[in-house]
């Protein structure tokens, strides 16, 4: 099978660790997407590992160059030898945009090539876009949150545990969620290359890591947040970038939130991120801080605007039939009559149209009885009969009243 | 003073309303910035009223169209014309884009010209970008959310008062949140808009307001609120697109979610969105639904997206310095001595470094006495030497420990 070439993007991927290799497989499994959106199908053109691979011979035959391999060097030679030789550049590299931000973003410039890095701050949640797209001409006061999903993991175990920091650490490791060295997690300093990059953007202002002062929840005791617990309060590790008395301040630290902050509800390793300016009140975004498939998609998003250049217009791929009919659950509200008898008939009117019933309660007596119930996830049309059937019932002095119900886990 | 014409971008501006009045204050207030974005300083160069403009000049006179005067006609028409005639448009007019989708996005395709609505939906929160643009090969399951604040205002009373629904919303239109005919918001419809146009984003699948089933909250009782409470659910109405055995549903109801969905603690006028798939987990995003300068804001992202195009590489734009002192509050744990006057030796020293004690409690006895208490915002600095100097009394039994507060309530 020969392809037209012009419609083929060739991508050059250097590193493939856990991002890199799930990168690899979305940017398969979605390429008939990326080509429906773009107009071009992306391939792979080579992939440069620490085992082997050529990264001059990569370039050359790449339109696009992908960074996952982390780190400064030679990450950052690779980069920049990229955008001089005018590719594009998409990479999830916070280490090395904190660091060498400057010189990356200059080389950029001059060569006149996209270098785009959303992965690099909160994983899959679209803050650099916001910050450059939608805020980028916003005067920004403040943006803030948790971008460190390790600590937040550590500290929400913590909480709910009551177990020292040690021990939940190792726990965090045990399950993944934690590195083999999780020194630059704990300590701040993986939080603080994510402001030092927001503060960037926020403030259009050159920061680097050396600006960003930080600290770590090490020496965070299971007291103080038993003690906050009993304040009504949560503990989180926070970057913090802001306007401050005509200048900046970005900083890291341990945090308490009182029980209304947005923040205070993110657990586990998810990551959350507030940006405040006069002009737009707030907006906070949240979702999962880390993960290969979804960093993967933060960068396969990033690749995805460089080769649009241009905004696209909305397109139409499929056309899908509306479906009418799905499964909900329900709470059920039922004014009835005060006699013997009442839930026993509800009850076998519900189970005859196979609508199973999670809990129920009665409440009140004489013109007060009431039935509250909230029944498992059934189709909408068979609730929709055996509502029909009920308020047939002679026992109801009102018409039933229903309302859907979600129940969910955060994380 | 002249101006090189050919750096300036000529607004045509329809509709001088809330938003519209707004958005001509904010371009006015950024136009600086804007040219830093973009390179180019914008102009209204017309102005289309109620009460008077020529819409033809206008269009003949303007490099871009800002639509915010509302409702199908004659929106619809001056939109169709400005794609036509080549200009890009920005439009918060989601009754529009809901019913004619299909006829402007094809239209705007044929020109080749940008059509940009992030304001028609969930106001500031960039819903509309991050699902075109972050999300825009992704395979997307599921769009849910709060994207009617006049509802969410209602609700949030209800519950917080006891009060019925009339009452509340009589209220919600002396404050302002809900207009003087509620019908839109209350039953359903406002929000079903909004979702028809996510679902066709998201799905990549034409969708009109036709196609989504909608429920109001107008017989929702203080009672169903009430029972929820015990049962720890809070109400809210929820806009659902979600894929569903080979199509998908489009729905607005009024629904109650559990203590730990991420919707649930969106109160008053906020809005909040999900977007749920395999690949990214679940993000989530809330802010301003309405306002004038908010919805501007965005309407104003919209139009520097247009002007930029390709994406921009980051400017510097100013050298802002780092402030390293700044105010915070803190928690503060100290063991201490159990023997009388500990505490006055304590707020002596604070008193002395003008560090202002916000609460204290005293716990334990003998080996296990504490003294924990938060203090009110001071200047870091000031409070470093506080603790340096209780931390030389001779009462303490072990390091002073000090971790920041944030104490916010959320909207």
């Amino acid at each position: 099978m020969s392809e037209d070439p012009s419609k083929v993007v060739r991508i050059g991927l250097l590193g493939r660790g856990t991002v890199g290799g799930a990168f690899a497989d979305l940017l398969a499994a979605r390429a008939g997407a990326v080509e429906a959106a773009t107009g071009r199908r992306p391939e792979i053109s080579g992939v440069l590992t620490r085992e082997g691979g050529d990264f001059d011979a990569i370039l050359e035959r790449s339109d696009v160059i992908v960074e996952l391999m982390g780190g400064t060097d030679p990450a950052r030679g690779h980069v920049l030898d990229a955008l001089r030789a005018k590719r594009p550049v998409v990479t999830a590299n916070k280490q090395l945009l904190a660091k060498h931000g400057d010189e990356l973003f200059d080389v950029a410039r001059e060569a006149g090539v996209q270098l785009r890095f959303e992965a690099a701050v909160a994983g899959v949640i679209p803050i650099v876009r916001t910050i450059q797209e939608s805020f980028g001409v916003t005067e920004i006061a403040k943006v803030f949150g948790i971008v460190n999903g390790t600590t937040n993991f550590i500290l929400t175990e913590m909480a709910a545990s009551g177990a020292p920091f040690e021990e939940v650490l190792a726990r965090a490791q045990e399950l993944g969620y934690a590195e083999a060295d999780p020194t630059d997690d704990v300590n701040g300093a993986d939080a603080a290359a994510k402001m030092a990059i927001l503060a960037r953007l926020a403030f259009h202002t050159p920061v680097t890591l050396d600006g960003v002062s930080y600290e770590g929840i090490e020496r965070v005791k299971p007291d103080d947040i038993a003690y906050a617990k009993e304040l009504g309060l949560s503990l989180k590790l926070l970057g913090v970038a802001e306007r401050r008395e005509g200048g900046i301040s970005v900083r890291v630290f341990p945090c308490f939130l009182s029980p209304g902050h947005p923040l205070a509800p993110v657990e586990g390793p998810f990551n959350a991120v507030m940006v405040e300016a006069p002009d737009i009140t707030e907006v906070t975004m949240s979702g999962p801080g880390a993960g290969g498939v979804q960093t993967a998609s933060a960068v396969l998003g990033d690749l995805v605007s460089i080769l649009n250049g241009d905004a696209p217009v909305h397109e139409t791929r499929e056309e899908l039939p509306i479906v009418s009919d799905v499964v909900s659950s329900f709470y059920l509200h039922l004014e009835v009559a005060d006699r013997p008898g009442v839930l026993a008939q509800v009850a076998k009117v519900l189970g005859d149209k196979e609508v199973s019933v999670k809990s129920v309660v009665q409440q009140g007596v004489g013109e007060d009885a009431r039935l509250v119930m909230v029944v498992h996830e059934c189709l909408e049309s068979r609730f929709a009969e055996a509502l029909e059937a009920i308020d047939a019932l002679d026992v109801l002095r009102a018409p039933p009243r229903a309302i859907r119900v979600i129940e969910e886990e955060f994380v």
